[in-house]
């Protein structure tokens, strides 16, 4: 293997051996729960969280096979916040199949997402103790630290139903919530990775904070895309955010610094069923005319480039085609056009 | 301290050292989000569970503030699977207050009992890692035994939903869902108390075993009292499992061995809001004739024997008194009247 490493190529590798390792894994009865749980997961997904997992564990030395465990139980845990997501909004499809409430009733939802949480923490446990693993206290760490970042997820589901009832939302306080709901995560598979490589705390940080910046860029960017993406690209319907009136990073920043004129335009049209195409069409060239669209995605650039530069300061290289692998990813996330 | 430990004091220390546990460890924002997880827990409950982990510990020799969080975090598990279960069955009060779901809505119910899940593995790994416990791997095995309990309880939930549905459920059917459901996190206590203290496999065993007996005993004298219980003293309403058709054990069996006659007026009579209170009177008479109540009881008695003598098998007492206590909780979960 040469510096470079492909970005697909992994993502295939990391996909597949995650998939195995989840559905040798997740066998028991009653058999409509476990079909339940798995549901979402045999609906597809690219295994983003996995494969930074394992990405970084084996850019700082690890070995795959017990990286593998926990990168599967990373998608474990995002899995089951997506199906008791689904429930509380209310969501009929997911990954163009029927959300699992709609399959098999809320219930059995609330149940199949509970037993992938215990899940998460059963099997990359019992894989390390039949595996006559000899680092405990690595595995202890990693426990930990997706422990903690699923309270903060829930922290972050809390505050994001919050602002769904809140008239006004600044900022920070946005921002806080897709750190919580989004980027913890993603902060807590990059740390778990370098953890498992048996990193120095300082390199554990920095891998850290990568996840943590590429996880803040990638709602950005989903923000961005909401409102300027073409449809035909990312396969949602045009302008779904405003109609829906999400409070996004753009329209926040609208709302603070835009005339009177956009300000009462928007509380026209958001979430307004009856506005027309056209006048969604002219309230986010209002924003782009403030300048908030190209401020924002240089913004989930500049995040990148800071996850990027703290990749470059990783003291305990051993492979370094997994940090390319990582840069490719963290460039992917701000460019990409779905 | 004698032979001789009162598990009426021995319930309320553990009850006092695991809430401030709780409430010191939960704490964050959004604010309603936590109050909405430890309702429960303020609401009371007598902390059976963490106690029967701690007097576990104690016995085989474990030290009693490493033993603490994981009794918090089993704690912690049980109250999430009320406040799910709760939004599942629609319940309006639990422990004599308003149910999560009813007071918060269900969305943030839902997060509250995820919330719980998380922080019950949060909590006692940070508390290891922090307080420089050595020992990791029993932490890890620890952790290992409460996921797989809780995996087993999400399997054994869906069971118990299932079998509302259907119209014939079999002993072994039942008895296998009470395991799930109900016996395997009091299994999983008494094993972790083991395991914390460093005690042999078999000794592990052997306390696990005397959980899961008392777990099932706890059930089967719970389906005896929900119709033979003085409703005075169980402060539930006169033949409430009758009059909601819970199939409970002695249920099952008046159907499997019951006259024609005595099944006819089941069918007529179970879940029958037009049913009297004399209608019950008779049915309950009906299968206290059958010999049932009587051969249900004994049966509860011999799996409280059963778990006594696994106690007496260890070959590993450190503090007997310990010992006593468990005893006297299976005798007491056997011959409680409410």
């Amino acid at each position: 293997m040469g510096y470079k490493m492909d970005l697909r190529e992994l993502l295939e590798k990391v996909a597949k051996d995650v998939d195995k390792f989840i559905y040798e894994n997740l066998v028991g009865t009653p058999k409509h729960l476990y079909d339940a749980a798995l549901h979402i997961i045999r609906a597809g997904g690219k295994r983003v969280r996995p494969t930074i997992l394992v990405a970084s564990g084996l850019a700082l030395g690890g070995e795959y096979a017990r990286l593998i465990p926990y990168a599967s139980a990373v998608e474990l845990v995002h899995t089951f916040t997506l199906i008791h997501d689904d429930i509380m909004d209310n969501d009929d499809f997911r990954r163009g199949v029927e959300t699992v409430h709609r399959k098999w009733g809320v219930p059995v939802a609330i149940t199949a997402g509970d037993l992938l949480f215990s899940k998460a923490f059963e099997v990359p446990t019992s894989s390390e103790l039949s595996n006559n693993v000899h680092d405990h206290l690595s595995s202890l760490r990693a426990v930990n630290i997706l422990s903690r970042a699923a309270s903060i997820v829930a922290e972050g589901q809390a505050l994001d139903m919050m602002f769904e009832e809140k008239q006004m939302v600044t900022e920070s306080e946005y921002l806080d919530m897709v750190y919580r709901k989004t980027a913890a995560l993603i902060e807590a598979s990059s740390a778990m990775g370098a953890v498992l490589a048996g990193a120095s705390e300082e390199d554990v940080e920095r891998m850290k904070r990568y996840g943590r910046n590429i996880g803040i860029a990638f709602q950005i960017k989903d923000d961005i895309l909401g409102i300027y993406g073409d449809p035909e690209v990312t396969g949602k319907p045009v302008y779904s955010d405003l109609r829906e009136g999400k409070k996004t990073l753009l329209l926040i920043r609208a709302m603070e610094r835009g005339s009177v004129e956009l300000r009462k335009r928007l509380q026209q049209v958001l979430g307004n069923r009856n506005a027309s195409t056209k006048d969604f069409e002219e309230v986010a060239k209002m924003i782009e005319d403030l300048g908030i669209r190209r401020e924002t995605e240089l913004e989930a650039y500049k995040l990148a480039e800071e996850a990027i530069s703290e990749l470059n300061s990783l003291k305990g290289v051993k492979r370094p085609e997994y940090i390319y692998a990582l840069k490719e990813l963290a460039t992917f996330i701000v460019s990409r056009e779905k």
